[in-house]
């Protein structure tokens, strides 16, 4: 029986996470779950179902409070990382955005095992989030990472010649004009059911970017070594090519819950946690390279990883900016990466070259988000 | 350094063998090869070439010692066998047919690590063979039992729910009319460079066949948990599916320099083994249900593989008869899975259901072979 903690209860993979739970009531036990808490009744019902001893929250504190009695409620913006130190033998960091590398240091500090979908804790602390982890205490959710760390098994570690990250190519790889895009339209997501942000991130190849970033610090990969290609199908969720020639992909129909299963019950395979591949049935599955000129993205990121120090951490903050101004319909779909470009134009000189701890990673967010802020008055006005 | 003994030296994957070691002389040594001799200019040529301390072959053995003078030759029909017995770390079995049994038995007795291409061993020979041989003591060469091999290292082996054969589907996969096919046609193959037995078996399906019997008894899985599927292109070598419905496969563009280099040098990957894909390259992989009307020897060879006992040896003894009358155009090409069909109904209630040594195996396909000769002359008359 596994004690897990799950951050991001209330989000696209903290929901998946706890069907998972749901259905293998056996093997999981759900300890505690964290939130924004925005929406509290949610929160109240998995608290209930799951019969958790802790609920951490964002927001709404008291009434949540009010609706759990014997349940122990944490509220403000430390909830989450109080509820990653709960001794556990999971803790699943579903969380959104940079917000999630309090609570990932924190469970990592704490000697939990992190199944980690919040890729932006490696993007923005990377080398910090590394140097706390022992050997296999972080086991990534991002599907293709999940992948990566499953063929990676194949082989030995200094086999490895190159990881090959699949990208969907979103919503408008074949749209010949990406201006007029709205925000409904790039939420429409071809192969997979994700949250807004990531769906967004998706469109603009951001994601994959981020991820080729995730992947430097997971795999202790140099960027030169990290590959990304466009498979429209999303069945092939990546590869890894060993020094022999040989590639080892692993693939599934689009679903998370595989990945999630696989974090949660590593070193073991959970049964039947998403459907396999139908093989009485034909399959095509396509591999292009990425039109770097039209996504520019992921040559961005790629940049920026290279860089390392502070870029990753301010190419991260600068596209949170640009997506939450997108999505509130503040600038075109066009406008994204080139405000993401002019933060990171203004901010290379100055950037550190290092992040020490959460403060430093904190300041050099707050000042990539201000001067992403700026970039978008000039755009808006 | 490992010493390496070459059985097969002067066939196709014998030869490939070969050039692996003299690309990688730091790591390899050949220290004794064999043949059938019939090519002994080859031999002696090799012998020299590697500068090996033993030579087998089964004909052409004065010939060839009195070129090779400080080499010992040993010749006759239990040549390969003697030759197996050598204490080496590796003995590569490239025979092909049903002859390279008491070999690949030899070489399991002498304690000797087996890279298997010799398919029929464990057709003929599976339970015996597999009976004989410790954990990791076969190494599989077949390009879609290595891939097998590497892919289930991405899990345990109790996890493993399926494996997954890739057929390219050989040179007649779309051809309307399978009459009138002659011997060169067949001979060529879409996208494997291979020895002209098993590619007439590719054409015919039979070899795919085979590989789920090899399959079977290599990996211990029932047969209903074999599937095979036509992969045209022929990069796909197999996958393993395993219970969280997570597939993994091994993917090279077609070479089998990947396979035989895997399985000398393992548990260690050789460096630039064969060349990766190429992913600045647009690719395509597509996956069909195979025609089991169109291809019946697949079912054939499943049924005999279910039945098991003598079965698989007949089938495989009736295939080597029907293809060696097909290429000395005897039989079109349509006849040579219905003259293993006659042979399976006459033999399949009196079968044994075991067959303990290579005496036992050595008669039943006398009598596979007696019986297809029989119906042989039937056909041809």
């Amino acid at each position: 029986m596994r004690d897990v903690v799950i951050l991001g209860s209330t989000g696209s993979i903290g929901r998946q996470g706890l069907e998972i739970i749901a259905a293998n009531s056996d093997k999981f036990r759900v300890i505690a779950i964290s939130s924004a808490g925005t929406n509290p009744a949610l929160v109240i019902e998995q608290a209930k179902r799951f019969n958790v001893a802790f609920v951490g929250v964002l927001n709404n504190g008291d009434l949540i409070r009010t609706e759990l009695p014997g349940v122990k409620v944490i509220d403000g913006a430390l909830a989450s990382t109080q509820i990653a130190s709960i001794e556990c033998d999971v803790v699943l960091n579903a969380i959104t955005g940079s917000i999630g590398l309090g609570p990932t240091l924190a469970a990592l500090h704490a000697g939990n095992t992190l199944a980690l979908a919040n890729k932006e804790s490696l993007v923005a602390g990377g080398e910090l989030v590394m140097s706390k982890a022992r050997e296999n205490q972080i086991i990534p959710v991002d599907s293709e990472h999940s992948a990566i760390w499953q063929c990676a098994l194949a082989g030995k570690s200094d086999e490895i010649s190159r990881l090959v990250l699949t990208a969907s190519g979103g919503p408008f790889l074949d749209r010949k004009d990406l201006g007029g895009i709205s925000v409904a339209d790039a939420l429409k997501h071809p192969t997979w059911s994700m949250g807004a942000v990531v769906t967004i991130n998706s469109a603009t190849l951001v994601n994959k970017g981020l991820e080729i970033i995730e992947a430097h610090y997971l795999f202790s990969m140099p960027y030169s070594a990290i590959e990304a290609v466009i498979h429209r199908q999303s069945v092939v969720h990546s590869m890894v090519e060993f020094r022999d020639g040989s590639t080892i992909a692993q693939a599934s129909p689009p679903n998370m819950k595989g990945a999630i299963a696989y974090a949660l019950n590593f070193p073991h395979r959970l049964s039947q946690a998403s459907p396999a591949i139908d093989w009485s049935a034909s399959h095509s599955w396509s591999f292009e390279p990425i039109n770097a000129a039209r996504f520019p993205a992921v040559t961005l990121a790629r940049h920026c990883g290279e860089i390392g120090g502070a870029m990753p951490a301010i190419f991260n903050a600068a596209n949170e900016v640009a997506v939450e101004a997108f999505i509130a319909e503040k600038i075109a779909f066009t406008s994204i990466v080139p405000l993401i470009e002019s933060v990171l134009t203004l901010s290379e000189k100055s950037a550190p070259s290092t992040l020490r701890d959460l403060a430093d990673v904190s300041a050099i967010e707050d000042d990539a988000r201000a001067l992403a802020h700026k970039h978008l008055i000039r755009l808006v006005s």
